[in-house]
């Protein structure tokens, strides 16, 4: 379109969280997550990101700052009824420009207050306040209705910060916005995912192979490799940077990579894309018309949480048993008592009982089975906390894994479910039930 | 002591986080909501957060803007060996210094090294570097060492992005130089846990209180209330903030609105302090020596994985059955199946039958149960997406709750397990075994 402006190689977003409580340690950010996520599918830069208290002059001055360095600004918060929320003269103060009322935006927001049966407080009525030229952005999940505002290059949008509020705002009016604005080019990227290798072992495999592919091009040479670490996972990821003369990998040229990543990362890598763990065995249980079920001690329930968060669960996961108190390993999975008092509940022996006594009482094709000490406290110099033993069963054989898991009780019973859903993975995988690369089309979004 | 500067109202911290996998939404950031909350406990203003990529520019750039602004700058991330680490040298920069290698330090990695049996790489070589007359700060479970450096009245502290080493830097190495360099007075603050009342129906009854007690006393006027809503959980802090002449409320006198604000927000209120709802549910059964089972459905196992997610919860939760499928729960919680026919898997009797079935099944003295639909499919015009049943049954009686959720799959799962919770938790404190307040000192930490 003629009105576009020429394309650059890159154009760059920042993100600008207000709130006190995204500083006072009682709220992760997870919008500036999202953000980031979102910025990179459109093919944004998002290069800076902060969060700042619900204060006048602090908030004006992140903007500017950030106007001047930026094309697109995602700010978040502040949109509220009370007198902490503080974005919208904020931001006009930032463009210099005049607050106004807008009599059309009061009356949708006292028509919300009546499809809520509320009384609308005096208080909400500044939330038909915007900058003077603004463009209001809807929310249909809540009162505060967004808007976009001009900063010079700048292109501001001011979002609510509740979470669920500015993801949809995000998906549904900033993006066409922005895609209208800009010429984006999209990001290629390419994502390996593994379990049951360390990061250092994961860079040591990759960097060979991925520094003879960057003598091969000027677009791979341009790539950029980011390690993540989130124990016990380790994410690869392979990103076609843009370099300053535009050169930039296509997804075709990072998926050759496959064929020499893949082999040189068995056997912790059980995918490529943007499906996570949970997802891929649920996949694959569905396309096998095979049901799992769980037995669980240590990770109190936590696998099947994780196995249940994925949506369609129902139609392969039977259900399971936690059983905390050995007294439940006995009455629900069968564990013979002798075993218990032999072995002690977290062995070998007792977690493969766990899992053929699951698939027995569930009557599932497959159960997985967890017994751990996940700590602080029930360590001993033979078993220390960590200590977890995980088996699978499937009717034809049951397979082992002890594994010695470093960190607090958190990360053990993570670690723990997810090194669980990783031994079903791997039992579906030499099957040929679980294919590492799912069928997901190379990642430009 | 003579050689301390005189004590300001307040003193102020940022953090800056370095690393592109902050930007692109690959990780979220949690060691900012860490640092949020030491800062609080030590009594410093975190009055700025900010993540930027590995650009050198950039760093410089964002380090001297936070040197300018406050007296503590935390820093995290970039201290690696790889070619993308860039935070000693930008240090170093913007502090307008030399980069030096220490021998010292390259004999304790050097070290390092040869305790896990590696050979050093030379890139790590330069994790010996500092910024001349910085000071090095221990890492004893990681190979980056973090340091001190000046910037002008401003102490900027590296520390590895890693969030494990960055939280025994910051407790160990960051924070006892902080309160030798400053002055500190930690802020009070009060926080007031609820679940069942919604954010702006908190305000409104929390909002008279505080206005009253303001107009009591100075400290007590500048108390700054928050407000946090994590669906379906609010959360309020008041929080003793100085103001301009060094005024700010006391534990004590924060304490003293517990009288006024606890009956103003029954039923909601579950507690008051930094306790989570799981922790106060587990403390309250292990004091009354009452053992707690679980049945669950559409949460999978979450409310069994919240629970014992605290530590100590072995010696009062019994375990559970994820009757996922009705077979289940047929089969394991001896649900009729003329009760399933006749009423669905989510309903008031099956929620009943499900919690008395678990109770008699595990033995324990309760049980919870919980019933419903999670989404995204599944919905009907009579139970849509969100219908969610919770039951508990203790031998006497079964408390019955049906709540309509709004959200995501994800949402909706946490919203019912947290429901299911609280639902054990207000039967606990019928009974008298479950206090509002729990025995934590006013909070100052």
């Amino acid at each position: 379109m003629s009105d576009r402006p020429t394309p650059r190689h890159a154009y760059v977003a920042e993100a600008l969280s207000i709130g006190d409580e995204l500083l006072s340690g009682d709220t992760v950010n997870t919008n500036a997550t999202f953000l980031g996520q979102r910025a990179r599918a459109l093919g944004l830069v998002l290069q800076h990101v902060a969060t700042v208290r619900d204060r006048h002059d602090e908030i004006v001055a992140a903007v500017r700052a950030a106007a001047e360095r930026c094309d697109v600004l995602l700010v978040s918060g502040g949109l509220g009824p009370t007198t902490d929320d503080l974005t919208t003269v904020a931001l006009a103060d930032a463009a210099g420009c005049a607050i106004v009322r807008d009599p059309e935006a009061l009356a949708r927001l006292a028509e919300k207050f009546r499809r809520f049966a509320r009384e609308m407080p005096e208080a909400n009525h500044k939330q038909a306040d915007l900058p003077a030229g603004a463009q209001w952005l809807p929310n249909p999940i809540g009162t505060a209705e967004g808007f976009a505002v001009e900063l010079g290059r700048c292109i501001a949008f001011a979002m609510p910060g509740v979470p669920r509020e500015l993801r949809r705002m995000t998906l549904e009016q900033v993006e066409p916005r922005v895609r209208e604005r800009l010429a984006l080019r999209p990001i290629a990227r390419r994502v390996y995912r593994l379990l049951g290798i360390g990061e250092s072992a994961v860079a040591e495999r990759v960097e060979p192979i991925v520094a003879a592919a960057r003598a091969r091009s000027p677009g791979l040479a341009a790539t950029f490799i980011h390690y993540r670490a989130a124990m016990p996972e380790v994410t690869v990821i392979l990103e076609g940077t843009r370099d300053d003369e535009g050169h930039a990998a296509s997804p075709a040229e990072l998926e050759a990579l496959d064929a020499e990543l893949v082999p040189a990362l068995a056997p912790g890598i059980y995918g490529i894309g943007e499906a996570d763990l949970a997802a891929r065995v649920i996949t694959a249980l569905r396309a096998a018309g095979k049901r799992l079920a769980c037995a669980e001690s240590c990770t109190g329930g936590l696998t099947g949480a994780l196995l249940t968060a994925v949506p369609g669960a129902s139609e392969c996961f039977d259900g399971g048993i936690v059983a905390y108190d050995d007294r439940i390993k006995r009455a629900l999975l069968g564990v013979e008592p002798g075993l218990l008092a032999e072995h002690g509940a977290v062995s070998e022996p007792v977690a493969r009982a766990m899992a053929e006594g699951a698939r027995r009482s569930l009557g599932s094709d497959l159960a997985v089975a967890i017994t751990g000490i996940a700590g602080p406290g029930g360590g001993t110099a033979e078993k220390p906390v960590g200590t977890v033993h995980i088996a699978v069963a499937d009717g034809e054989r049951t397979t082992h894994l002890r594994l010695q898991l470093r960190g607090d009780r958190g990360i053990v019973q993570r670690s723990a479910a997810l090194w669980a859903i990783k031994l079903v993975w791997d039992r579906l995988h030499a099957d040929g039930l679980a294919p590492i690369q799912a069928h997901e089309p190379p990642v430009l979004e």
